[in-house]
């Protein structure tokens, strides 16, 4: 998994500043997480290919998480795209999406097929052979959802010294792989463990934005490789976190360590600081393994 | 009256090139024109003060003129606005504006006033003392107006010699600037002619974007001192602007000649071209005081 962070900021584009979008690559898939304003601007700077993207998902619609959604899908016509494009976000997002096409009788020549989203459960929104994904239901002041990626178990590693000296037949390792026993040279069965390892364990990531301090989310994204929580205004500005619902960097180290995350990535900082570093501080007094979003920054999983 | 060319490309935004936005200041007024994704960025690159912004002019519904429109006004309210925003659109601009504030239950402190236009017949927008600004129906693929911005003529200019040898009381100078004829020292009327100038003749912009070679603005944009006339596609592409409804450097000249305008503004430019100096040439083979919008440029009209 890799993810690149397309924009770290909080409220209004500034030129030297982009609202939230991720990019989260897995194993050939391209999901774009959240779209503010000037995100295919910033897509082009960091050199990702548009015709990768096939999903998009939108946490909320705040102006600084989808405003930058209709102009993508509207380049995306420009560019001939003709594959689908999945937007999964809140009731409301294919309306805001389409009256604005209609109005300038931009009507793609792909489609455009909307998820709509209204639950305040955990849903599973897509699944395939190599990862799931499901909303994080969060605590913002409109109906807003985290994003989980998990990565699902890979095959089992052969023991291809341990393989090779029982004898055993390469036409079988790929069934050793997938985790059953197979004969050796004299046709005894070997069992599996005594000739692979463990996988790899999965990796995932728990993108968590916009959110006041939440517990209820800890049981769903436990042990999670990394979790991007919000961090929008510093301790000392507490109460504006408290009045809007955000939330501060001590609130998120709090809800990486309860959750037993192996890394929190902080992001979505209010316009009013000009030094990050101070984010980072404040959450290591809870959370040592804490790292800051800044755009462009790519994250290996 | 100054023009500053915030966004000078058309459809996508792109890193170093931003879709049509204008900063018109006419005498203490700041008009803005149009208004792609981006444009707040571009407005802080430029150091244009937001809250001076009291009247958008948007000419037609297609993205790279209004999609950095919602992302304006929601900048605004967290900047703290209180003053009223005139918005003049087509018909469908508030619903857009409105849902997508709505949906992030993005409410504004200030009145948002919105005057949506359906004529296709010049329209009276604004008038004030300073100047007026009338629609101007363009041709293109979805309603679009361009917009005629007129100041009135200002007062004649006192001849101070003139009228201190004639012995005029400098109470009178008020009154003779006012075109009226005024007495001397021996309480003989003096004619208004004989110790004023004409005032300097009223300037006029004329912003045509986007249209198509469309002969019958030429009445209405007669004698302006600058138009804004797009070419979207250079004259071995004209299959391509006739297809889109847009025009030719070479078209917007001939509507330049044909109105006898002070000088012609090109801009508009599609995406595929990177050296713009062609748009000129090609323009300056009928009308030679032809330039070149681009970005950050300003020109004092």
């Amino acid at each position: 998994m890799k993810l690149t962070i397309v924009g770290c900021h909080s409220a209004s584009p500034r030129y030297d500043a982009n609202p939230t979008a991720q990019i989260l690559e897995v194993k050939g898939h391209l999901f774009l997480i959240d779209c503010g304003e000037g995100t295919q601007v910033q897509l082009r700077k960091f050199k990702i290919k548009f015709a990768r993207i096939k999903h998009i998902f939108i946490s909320h619609l705040h102006g600084d998480h989808f405003f930058g959604l209709v102009g993508l899908i509207a380049t995306f016509k420009l560019l001939g795209r003709d594959t689908p494009l999945h937007i999964y976000g809140p009731k409301g997002i294919k309306q805001a999406v389409l009256l604005q096409l209609k109005l300038g009788k931009t009507y793609t020549n792909f489609d455009l097929k909307f998820h709509e989203l209204e639950s305040n459960q955990p849903t599973l929104l897509f699944e395939d052979a190599i990862l799931s994904i499901t909303t994080i239901p969060l605590k913002h002041r409109v109906y807003t959802n985290g994003f989980l990626f998990q990565q699902k178990p890979g095959d089992r590693v052969l023991n291809i010294q341990k393989a090779t000296q029982l004898g055993i037949d390469p036409s079988y390792y790929q069934k050793a792989k997938q985790g059953f026993d197979v004969p050796d040279s004299n046709d005894n069965m070997v069992s599996n463990t005594a000739i692979t390892f463990d996988p790899a364990p999965p990796k995932s990531y728990a993108y968590c934005s916009d959110t006041a301090y939440f517990e209820q989310i800890i049981p769903q994204i436990s042990n999670s490789t990394l979790l991007y929580h919000e961090a929008t205004f510093l301790q000392q500005h507490a109460h504006l976190a408290l009045k809007t619902m955000h939330s501060t960097p001590e609130q998120a180290a709090i809800i990486a360590k309860k959750a037993n995350v192996g890394t929190l990535l902080l992001g979505h900082y209010s316009g009013r600081y000009n030094d990050y570093n101070e984010f980072k501080l404040q959450a290591q007094k809870i959370f040592t393994p804490t790292k800051l979003a800044t755009d462009g920054t790519v994250f290996e999983i």
